[in-house]
């Protein structure tokens, strides 16, 4: 198939149908009348409620169903009001929701199941200017009202792009997955123009790219992919992508460009991998893979999967820092949280090389020689590239008992760390496929 | 005991009796005698032998019987004439020795076995200074002239310092050992002024130190010890003196300045490693030890010993690339070569991680991605920090496998590649034992 017919067959997938967006459209607008009667009854002046995000752009994918509401305040309002009033409104509002919840970021906000869709009631500043913000909420409606200026005629381009990234596993922004957001994917269409010259313009981007709409950044940035926001001259739109998203997105453009396909926008879903064919790719690579397995702890994705990162780094380092060679690691986290690591072999010989300072360094060298000569457990001394060198026991010869005894002393997140302490297990080969949680299997299918 | 106790212990046994000294000379003034009336008696004008080396300078060791017999040329001599009449005189005296054997260095000189002493016939040219030489032979008369002239009240001070760094193992500067020469013994004492101060200053010594009695050195070097030589502004006396080496006599002279033993002096000789030891060593270490052997060539050590220290980097370098972690090496030489290596393992995973471009440099990178993507033996491709890796088959994953398939390729010696052509064989672990050869077993006490 050529590239026309294959974007024509993806936005007959991806494109909201008329009913759709007739649906969408009341249940904003009976929504805002809510929020501005609710602000009325319950005598709290001048709010007035905005529908923002791609709902409100036209640029939302058929069948999600997400309203982002912003109860907006006048400027004037102090912190404590606002959170105050919007709370208030907003709990008003879901007693008619089919489920709701509290959720508290810089302030308090309310997701509810509503009419079938997914609704988040923001309570937000309605300042003059980007440059006089409150609260990060507050930037939104400019956001809003930037893309809607400009965005006519290119909607089924960011449609297009984002349900590319998305089967490529770029798309989101969120700290577990460091990839591009929608804000994002929306100024890349409008700078280049359409969803085909991103991917022509990707295929040859290098890192520390920037793309300034309003040539107006006032900073410097240091991330691979600089787009400064068109709203607010000091702010990268892109600082949540990773190095290894921004170069997966020049990957799957070249992809797109040599050989376009339907599945490279609707990936065929992961399998669960069965314990036979674990076994099988174990006796295949003949390496050695160790897993530290611990209750999950109960905060949200964006504190967890930052935490999660660094503990595979921490307990890499931990191995590397005793001569075992980490070939990759990973993790995932369901009930249980499940840090892998493949390593060149789990068990180092018993004698272990240290290499002392130089010979003619007298302080040091004195010192080392007087702490190693003549102990019982030295194999041998001698010199090498004019360095004292014992050869000693190993302490750690086995990685499972490395990570037993050392892991409480590596610096792991907050929330890891008071888990890893009520209790962890280091599982090794086969062992690992006690953790039976399908999402697991799905992630040992493309990690092992 | 206290050093001044251990010096006269060691001289006692160390320095030349009467007897022996009257013996030496004796012999030295018969072949001095017999090189002039065989030149005479052959018609050949204007030769002059010389007695030099330790046995003129009376710092020889007891016990030694060498004897240097410079058998000297006038300047004007032409290089074949030298050859043919030193050889020529050479022949007829060595027709008196109980044994004898014509050598071919920069000359053709004989070394014999003559009334128990052994002897070296060697032509030179008789030139006016040492700028003017013409082979490096020539030297040899000058520093003799050197030493004798400013070595007097101090003969016991080099024997003690030539007997502790024999005990140390740092003494002889052929290319087997890289140690301290005589002459450097020699003149490290006259400049220093006696046994002590040698090893007093040589406690802080820290490399490339440069002592030039002369202050008239005309070059710069990069050796560890730079001493210039009394008759030659332009050479360093020490260039064959390894770092090893140099930190080891560093190391000594603290010992011996801490804690002074006769068995500094006089090590007990190291006694073979039984089968039993070697298998308990390796039992305790746990780590894999690899040894190539092969048949000795037949060449002077000066041409083998380089060629086995080259072996051992290249081996060890070999391993290293193709991901095996070297903990040291070792070689020795008896009718066998026995190359040695100890490895963290000797056996890998079948999985290797291999790193390709990073994603942004595009035509590497698309080189890099068609070649391995959907080839049938890679494992999995994924991007990690930016670049494409692939996890492929190691191709050998069994050192003694990559020795047998890849020691043809690396490069060695001229000599060691001809006889590695021949035939060779890795063996591994308990396998080693095979070979038998007593100085082989006490290397490997000294190794293993």
């Amino acid at each position: 198939m050529n590239k026309n017919n294959i974007k024509s067959a993806i936005l007959k997938t991806i494109k909201p149908t008329a009913d759709e967006r007739v649906l969408l459209s009341n249940v904003a607008d009976e929504l805002i009348e809510k929020v501005n009667s609710t602000a009325a009854g319950q005598n709290i002046p001048d709010v007035s409620a905005r529908l923002v995000g791609s709902a409100a752009r036209g640029t939302w994918i058929s069948g999600t169903h997400d309203l982002d509401i912003f109860i907006t305040f006048p400027d004037e309002t102090s912190r404590e009001e606002l959170e105050k009033f919007g709370l208030s409104i907003a709990r008003e509002i879901a007693k008619d929701a089919e489920k709701s919840e509290e959720h508290y970021a810089e302030h308090p906000y309310i997701n509810m199941r509503y009419r079938d869709f997914d609704v988040d009631l923001v309570p937000c500043f309605r300042v003059s200017s980007p440059g006089s913000i409150k609260s990060a909420v507050d930037r939104t409606p400019f956001h809003n009202e930037f893309i809607k200026q400009n965005i006519s005629g290119l909607e089924d381009d960011v449609l297009l792009l984002k349900q590319l990234m998305r089967g490529g596993g770029v798309y989101g922004s969120e700290l577990r997955t460091q990839g591009f957001s929608g804000y994002l994917t929306e100024l890349l269409v409008i700078h280049f123009g359409s969803f085909e010259k991103v991917l022509e313009s990707a295929c040859n981007w290098k890192p520390n790219l920037v793309i300034d709409i309003k040539e107006h950044g006032s900073l410097k940035h240091t991330d691979p992919l600089v787009v400064i926001d068109p709203t607010d001259p000091k702010r990268n739109v892109a600082a949540a992508l990773s190095l290894d998203n921004f170069s997966r997105f020049i990957d799957i453009s070249r992809s797109f460009n040599q050989n376009p396909t339907e599945e490279m926008f609707f990936p065929p879903p992961a399998k669960e991998l069965t314990d036979h064919e674990f076994i099988e790719r174990v006796n295949l690579r003949k390496s050695a893979i160790v897993a530290v397995v611990f209750k999950t702890p109960d905060v949200v994705d964006d504190v967890l999967y930052p935490q999660l990162y660094k503990m595979e780094q921490a307990t890499a380092a931990l191995l590397e820092d005793y001569d075992f060679t980490v070939i990759k690691t990973g993790s995932w986290a369901g009930d249980d949280v499940v840090v892998l690591l493949e390593l060149m072999t789990s068990t180092l010989p018993d004698v272990k090389k240290h290499v002392g300072p130089p010979v003619w360094v007298r302080a040091h060298a004195e010192m080392f020689k007087s702490k190693y000569e003549g102990a019982d457990d030295v194999f041998s001394m001698y010199i090498e590239d004019g360095r004292y060198v014992v050869e000693i026991p190993r302490k750690y010869a086995d990685a499972k008992k490395l990570i037993e005894g050392r892991l409480g002393m590596c610096s792991l997140g907050k929330q890891i760390t008071a888990s890893v302490s009520e209790g962890f297990e280091v599982v090794e080969g086969k062992e690992i496929l006690r953790v039976k949680e399908s999402g697991f299997r799905v992630f040992l299918r493309g990690w092992a």
